[in-house]
C-alpha cells in the first residue's frame, strides 16, 4: 500500500504546521497617493526611514502522511521562505530592494508585507498542503494576521 | 476615487491585527455566591489578595486600506486599549476599584476580565472593524481567549 | 437556582482556556515501514536520538459558569496533563518508553506526538468543556497544532 | 576517594547555577515616613493596590563536585525557594502577609523584595555554595538584582 | 534623621536597577576608511541599509534608599532613556539623523551603539547613582554590553 | 595608520559580545563510579535517557576596533561554535556520540557541557578576544554559568 493510498483513506488527522522566521529590514511608512503634510499625519514617526526584526511565522495545513509523519518536509518550507522572505527581504530596504512594493508603489505596512508573504508562498507550496496563515509580528507589541481572506 | 471607494472594491485583503498591552493588578477570587469556606475550596491559594501582571493580546479585524496600507491607525486603537484596560486596571485592585466587577459582584477570573475587556473595546471600536478576539495571558501558563460567543 | 440552571441560560459566555506545559523528552524519527536509507534520506539529523524541550499548550472550550467565573478548574486541567504528557512522556525516551508510539510503530513526529495527546487528554476531559486544540512547539521556530480534524 | 577528597583538588570548575521561579503577588508602595501627599508624589500609581507576575533568578556559586557533575541538587535548591519564595508570598499580599515587610514597616519595592529573598535563601543554603545574586523581574521591563553589596 | 543620614550608614544595600527599552531603527555598517570592495567584505549583508528592533538594558547601580525603598526613581530613568534612545535613534536611520554616528563617520556596530548610550546616559544620571553597563540586543541571539572599560 | 595601531592606542572600548545558539540533544544522568540504585537516588528521573532544547550564550570580550567597529566578526565566532557545539552535540546523544564525555566517562550535567563548551571554545578563539563565559539555559528555568574558575 502506497503512502498515497493510506493518506486517502479516512483516518488520516490534519495538522497545522507553523515554521518562525526573522529578518531585519529597513523601510518607511510614505504612500504617493498622499502629499507630504498628510503622510506626515497620516504615518507620524513611522514616515522616516527604519527597521524591524520581523518575525514571520508561516503556517501550513495538511494531512500527516502515514509513513512519514510528516505534512510536509520541513525543508522544503523552509527553502521556500529562504527564497521568498530570506533572500528577498532580509537586510534590505523592502521599499527599494523588493520589487512587488518598489514597482507597485505599494506602502510597506506590516498588512502588506503578510499580504506579500502569503502571495509569494502560496504558489510555491506542494499540493499536498495548502497554506493557512501568515502572522507577522512587526515589534513584541503589534502582530498582523493574514489568511487569504478578501473583501 | 476615494479611500472609501476603493475599500468597497472586492479585492481588498483582510487582515488581523494584534496590540498587546501589558498591566498589572491586584485581585481575589470570591463569589458572593458562596460561603466561606466553598470559595476557599474553589478558589484555593487565589482566594487571598495577589496580583498579576496580565497580558492582552486585543485582536480587530477588518480591510486594508487601499491607500493607507492600514487596517487600522494604531494610535486609536491604542487609545481604546489605555482608556478601557490602562486606566481602568493598571496598578488597580480589579474587585475594588472597577464598578463592572464590583458594582456586579463579577468574581475577577481570568474569563470573567477577557470578557470584561471585549465588552467595554467593542462599544468604542470605529466602524471601519470588528472585534475578534481578547486574548488575555494571566502568567505565562495560563491564557484565556473570549471571541464573543454566547451559549 | 444552581450554577447549572445558570449555565443553560442563554447569556454565559464561552471562553478559551490554555494551559502551557513544558517536557523533556529524547527520540528519534525512524519509519518502521522505510529501509536505513530512506531514512536516513527523510528524516536527515533527525533520525540519530536526541531530544527538545516541548511546549504543550492545551486549548479546552466552554462556558464560564455563573457562580464561579471560570470555565473548567484549572486544577483538574493540569492533573490531566500531569498524567498524560508529564508521567507519560517527560524525561523519557518517546519511541521507548511511550506504548502508544513503540507498541504501534509510530513516528514520534511532532505532528504525531500532537495527536496522541490530543486523545489520551479528550478522553479524559471532564464533560463541561470540550478539547479545542493541542498547539506543540517542538523549538522555538517549529509549531504544530491538531484541532482534531481528519481527512 | 570519597567526593570531598576530589573536590578539594585544584581542578573543580565554578559553575554559577540559577533556578528561576516565578509567584504571582500583590503589593503597594506607601512609606510609614512619609505623609499621604509624599507618598502619592513619590510613588505615582503603584501607590495603590496592585500586582506582578514576578519572576526570581536565585543564583548560587560552586564546585562541580568530580562524582555527580552537579554543583547542587536542584531539588535542594528548589525546596529552598519553595519555602522563602513560594510559601511566603506567592498569591499573597506582600505588605500584610510577609512578617519582614509588615513587622518592619519596608516599603515592598522591588529593591528590599530582592534584599529580603537574598536574606531568606542565604541562611538556608548547604556550606558547599554561596549566594552569587538575586535577580527580581518586576515586569518585562524593570528588573532588580541583590549581589549582597552594602555601603 | 533625614535620607540622606540614613543612606550614609553601612546598612545600605546596593542593588542594580535595570531598565528594558525598545527601539526600531534603521542603518547600515560602512566604513569610511575602507573602500567599497573591503566594505562589502568585511560587513557582508549588513553593507546594505536594514533595520532592526533593538532592546536596549540600562542598568545602574546604587543604595536603596532607607525611606523610600528606591534606588532611583524609574520616572527619571526613564526620562534619560527617553531623550538619549527614544528621542534620538528610535524610528531614524542612525548613520543619518544621529550626530554622534554621522558627523564623528563612527560605523553604527551594536559595538559603537551601545557605547553612545553609555556616554549620552552617563552624563545625564543622577549623582546617586552610577551606570553599570549597557546591554544591547541587536536580534536574538546577538547580543553586546558595555561596561565602561577601554583598552 | 593600521587597524592594529589604533587598537593599541589607550582609547578603545572594551564590549562583551555574545552569540546565542540553540541544539537538541538527547542524554542521561549516570555515574560511573555510582551503583545503580545511587544513581537513580542521585538523579531521578534524569537517569532515564531524555532531551532538551539547550540554549548556549557563549560571550568573549575585546576591543572595538577602530576600523570595523567590531570586536570580532561574528561569521568566525559563529564557525567556532557551529564546530564545537553544532556538529558535536546538535541532534546527538552527548553521552554516546560526544567523545569528551564518552570517552572520558563525565556526567552530562549542565555544569560539565558548560565546561566542556567553554574548553572547546577557548582553544579556537582569534587571539584578540578573550572567552568571557558561557551561559547554558538546559530549560527555561534551569541555567548554568561558567567562567573559567577552578577551585
Amino acid at each position: 500500500m502506497s503512502s498515497t493510498d493510506r493518506q486517502s483513506s479516512a483516518v488520516n488527522p490534519v495538522v497545522y504546521v507553523t515554521r518562525i522566521q526573522s529578518f531585519c529590514s529597513a523601510h518607511r511608512l510614505n504612500s504617493g497617493s498622499l502629499d507630504v503634510q498628510t503622510n506626515g499625519q497620516t504615518y507620524g514617526k513611522c514616515n522616516a526611514v527604519h527597521g524591524h526584526n520581523y518575525k514571520a511565522e508561516v503556517t501550513v495545513r495538511g494531512a500527516v502522511d502515514a509513513i512519514t509523519g510528516f505534512v510536509v518536509d520541513i525543508a522544503i518550507l523552509n527553502d521556500i521562505i529562504d527564497e521568498t522572505i530570506m533572500k528577498t527581504m532580509d537586510h534590505k530596504n523592502i521599499d527599494e530592494d523588493v520589487p512587488y512594493f518598489r514597482d507597485n508603489h505599494i506602502v510597506s505596512t506590516a498588512e502588506n508585507i503578510a499580504v506579500y508573504i502569503w502571495k509569494a508562498i502560496a504558489e510555491r507550496l506542494p499540493k499536498s498542503v495548502s497554506l493557512d496563515s501568515i502572522k507577522l509580528h512587526e515589534t513584541d507589541k503589534n502582530v498582523f494576521v493574514f489568511r487569504g481572506e478578501f473583501v
